[in-house]
């Protein structure tokens, strides 16, 4: 792919959502970036910064017509932040030849099209497309993301568990039918639509687990962890649970332990699979009040950070894992796959710090 | 003991926590309650509704000394809430004899005075009353309540996560060795006390974890499994999360499923063991878009609301439970103790609805 | 009107909202009441339990066709709480023969059709029923409200505000010209409809205010201020506030002080306005460090807190009032009302104390 | 003063406060600066990243001993951020010679020592250096910072009233002694400090006021009124609020218009006084349905967001600002003061987008 020290035209398709306006503001502050288009649909001719106004004085955009293809003629590189079955339809070879998809909803994320239909409800609108997507996880799949076209960006709960569990998987560490994987996240995730579950009044002073057994990142996880982790297959138990804050994941995911595993060879796992990786923050596993990953320490930044605890009596361990979930659990991952692709720095544009409290 | 429809003159210890306060609005609403006498160490002298300005026009006690000989005496009943240690320390035979004790903290919790030292790090004060002391579960323990002189008021997570479990250890549907309990609370539950783990900037915006692996209500958990579900050994991963909410606590709880269960047997499971029981509501777990609990449905109330879900592809069931901690968690499940124990309708000044929202 | 020892029939139309389901908390405790009918337009034919969770096991009535006509015939007191310009539209003369109503809406507030139609941008739907309507704010209309057979219950803002001020303006203590009201509310005051303003994740860790200069309840609080205040015309400033939280409202009201105004005088003036009135609690206003009001003090409860302080150097008065907007500010002002109707002790099922913390 | 492209030593004593950590979080993503020393009474020895994990990968610095005098022997630039009381008694015509300092604390914003004493409640420390200090609100103030070397950087609600309401006395628009301001702030305001009033359930889910009449603010904000607004003494009255929120301060000020005033020439006022002004965003005054300023459209950012709104029938005018407390508030405009004096450009290092939601 092209390496460049040069300025890339890049345009976000669906720039209005939480996901699409935090794309906006990594890709504004990105020196190697000219937004050239953005799009919505629900507010064609409108500009950016009154729809939000706290992007006045530096996002002076105004919201195109939904159209992929003029859009894409003017543009290195395309974002696309929909909902599920609008992405696949959209996208063409054509397309494909002129601009890099990157793709932060659902379509592109499982591999097996008859899966997407089991879990989305859905036919798959273009299956063909499918293999020609590359998983953007970084950490796990930089090799193939710096040769792509079509990027499926991982999912915030998926991004968050993946990246807690495949070490101890990959080293044979835990045992893969016994995971349990309980998801916290703040309401951002759920997007900015009008839902009664979004409701102030509905969310506040409270916690809630919803879709139980039922999630649609359970499968992308699973492919995840097979792919990466080990070829067991693990199906295991995901619940989403939702926090009355703004945004965060925490992921606290429990397995039981194989018998030549200890803390040593944990640590080794999840450092030898890390070493490289500017994102992940392995917190202290070793002694028993040294801080743990919390959401506020993460928050506005492209950091996942990562730590365990072995719970001897119950022969178990307990991973918790925090991300921003539209940071690393989406646009700001999405702008990582993005800079690998260009050649630019992989932090490049990401090096925000955490905002605290 | 004494059955009445009279007049029973109560005190309280440790008025001045969140505990406390709970106490004092609950039993000023008891038809069948005098309060005679309220103690704080830290406000010996004020007026309780200067330290609660919500309690103006309803409470006007005056904080005694803490010198539970002489509280006793014009008392039929003594509730304490006040930290762990101390209220082993404050009772003996004597107090017994003139006056109900009813201890919210955990002196007398577990039956092991070995196993408190291990998880409370410390010599257990009073190791000879322990015996003496009934466990005040009272769908569980209903029985050994309505006779007990000595109450120990079972813990906030304990009692969400005892609830939740036992009917499915009791029915032999579960394995006890795959028992995972992800917990999550509002702050309260720390109490008033100053601590930066409880400082508004520390804990808004923010999921966490602590205590893995080492929370003191683990082994009360484990005993009360094995008292009143089943004997085998269920060495359990219990892991507290803290919610940015005022209050409640929700038990997210996995375990495998025996080869027998199904959900009409998981069903009749929980209603066989809380048929009578008035203040548990049992939520539908045969449709998949039926409610779950949530705590915002209890806040303010004594319910515990419970359902299941049952996820086939992991064969593990999904169990969740939600009180608030503040009621059902601690006062009001000691004023249902203290119901039973004078022979009141167990429901009396419990009947509040939750608020919402 | 009926005085009564028995019980009463009581409709709630309009029974889902947030104030509806209060009504339903409230009623479902009082001792002279029993609930005949619920109506709510967008959930006919579902039970109340089914569309709020918290109410099972004491609230079991399925929600009827929105038709006063029926629902009047087995009630002899109807509360509407529905969008303005609907209650005056339902009532008629017929109905106001069988049952008494309380219209929790602002259709029967002010007492010029001319002018509802300037802030509601509606001609009013009957304004001959205007006249027969009775401003339903206990604490200074007792008289009337007891003998009125429609009651138009005033808005929560208004309810706090007047409170506030009345006593100063009637004692001549203030100049009416240079009253300033600076309103913060929760977010349940503005409905469970969908609005991108309700969003949680609009709402929460912000604060904004809204109406600048046009909100409905100022003509309202102007018209309440001449006829108990003064008949001075105050053209008043009102500017409300929304904050992340629930429930409650707080007035932080400034006025220049006349000449012959000091705390003595001011402090007398409350206490002789409100020397009855049992939901008001005045702070003490001496001393600079004693409690202020809070909302969190009243809520749930029907509670309104007052104190002021005077500022010597700018020579102003401070007026703090809070409320509960669901209690003291809709449903639990519009059952004093109620009481106060049917000659039952005007505390009636409104004796809850507030929920700490 | 020194004009540079070159890199600047710059040390921050109090650094562990959230003041100082927000310093850190600024400093060290700023182009031209290279912290040399970080200093904490409380944490000498420890690592700042271990106090702030979310500082982890960015931030590596030690605690040393609170020692302006070694501290300044390696820094161009010392940030004060302790205790009002402390940095008077540091700073010392010596340290002065070596290093510019910037006081975030309260010691050098009163020109009148007795002043300082009525409102501090402490006699002045250091009273001779008071005249050396100049107020560092870069806005009003330019030219004299850019030559000061002790800078008396100005408090949170006094920044964020005095652009508010300045450009309005200014052009003669409002009268003087009507002004009345209402202050709203997140709770970041009182600091990382242990006390019951930032204790989370004390704070969550209420709203309060305090400091009535009383808040150190009011005469820091007179004084700047008077000296960029108009001689006119304004005897103002300023009443804080706490909002359950981590950042953000919404001042909400009243004036009775003077008779020359309307619209365009409040407009015109504004864009004159702050024409050249990066930080401050004017939103349009014109339109009633356009957005107002609201604390979450600054968060994280240096900007200070200005709207008003006439109430032609009060003539008032209602001015709405808000800011975040500890970026404009506090480190932000301390960084903005510090590249005034060395002659960078005065957005360099917070050219940080807000952070939504």
């Amino acid at each position: 792919m092209p390496t460049a020290n040069k300025t890339i035209r890049a345009a976000v398709i669906g720039a209005t959502g939480y996901t699409g306006q935090e794309l906006l503001r990594l890709l504004s502050q990105h020196e190697h970036i000219e937004i050239t288009a953005v799009s919505s649909r629900s507010s064609e001719g409108k500009s950016i910064s009154d729809i939000y106004p706290h992007l006045r004085k530096h996002v002076s955009l105004i919201c195109q017509e939904q159209d992929i293809e003029k859009i894409s003629e003017n543009a290195d590189l395309v974002f696309i932040a929909v909902p599920h079955g609008e992405a696949a339809s959209m996208v063409t070879p054509a397309i494909l030849e002129r601009s890099i998809i990157i793709d932060l909803g659902a379509d592109f994320r499982l591999k097996d099209a008859q899966e997407y239909k089991e879990w989305y409800k859905l036919e798959h609108p273009n299956p063909a497309l499918i293999e020609k997507a590359v998983y953007g996880l970084a950490e796990l799949n930089k090799e193939a993301i710096s040769q792509a076209r079509l990027i499926a960006n991982p999912g915030c709960y998926a991004t968050c568990s993946i990246l807690a569990l495949t070490p101890l998987l990959k080293h044979d560490l835990i045992k893969a039918d016994s995971i349990v994987i309980d998801a916290k996240s703040g309401v951002s995730g759920a997007g900015r639509g009008l839902a009664l579950t979004s409701h102030f009044n509905e969310v506040n002073e409270n916690i809630k687990a919803y879709a139980v057994g039922s999630h649609r990142h359970t499968p992308e996880i699973e492919q995840a962890l097979k792919d990466y982790g080990s070829s067991e297959c693990p199906n295991l138990s995901f619940t989403p649970h939702l926090i009355p804050m703004n945004r965060g994941i925490l992921i606290t995911a429990y397995a039981e332990l194989k018998n030549n595993a200890d803390s040593e060879k944990l640590k080794a796992a999840y450092e030898n699979t890390y070493k490289d990786c500017q994102f992940i923050r392995l917190f202290d596993s070793d002694k028993e009040d040294s801080p743990l990953p919390e959401t506020r320490f993460v928050e506005g930044s492209n950091f996942c950070d990562i730590a365990f605890r072995i719970d001897r009596r119950a022969n178990r361990v307990v991973v918790l894992s925090a991300l921003d979930n539209l940071v690393k659990g989406a646009a700001g991952q999405a702008i990582q796959n993005m800079n690998l692709i260009f050649g630019f720095s992989e932090q490049c544009g990401l090096e925000h710090l955490p905002l605290f409290p």
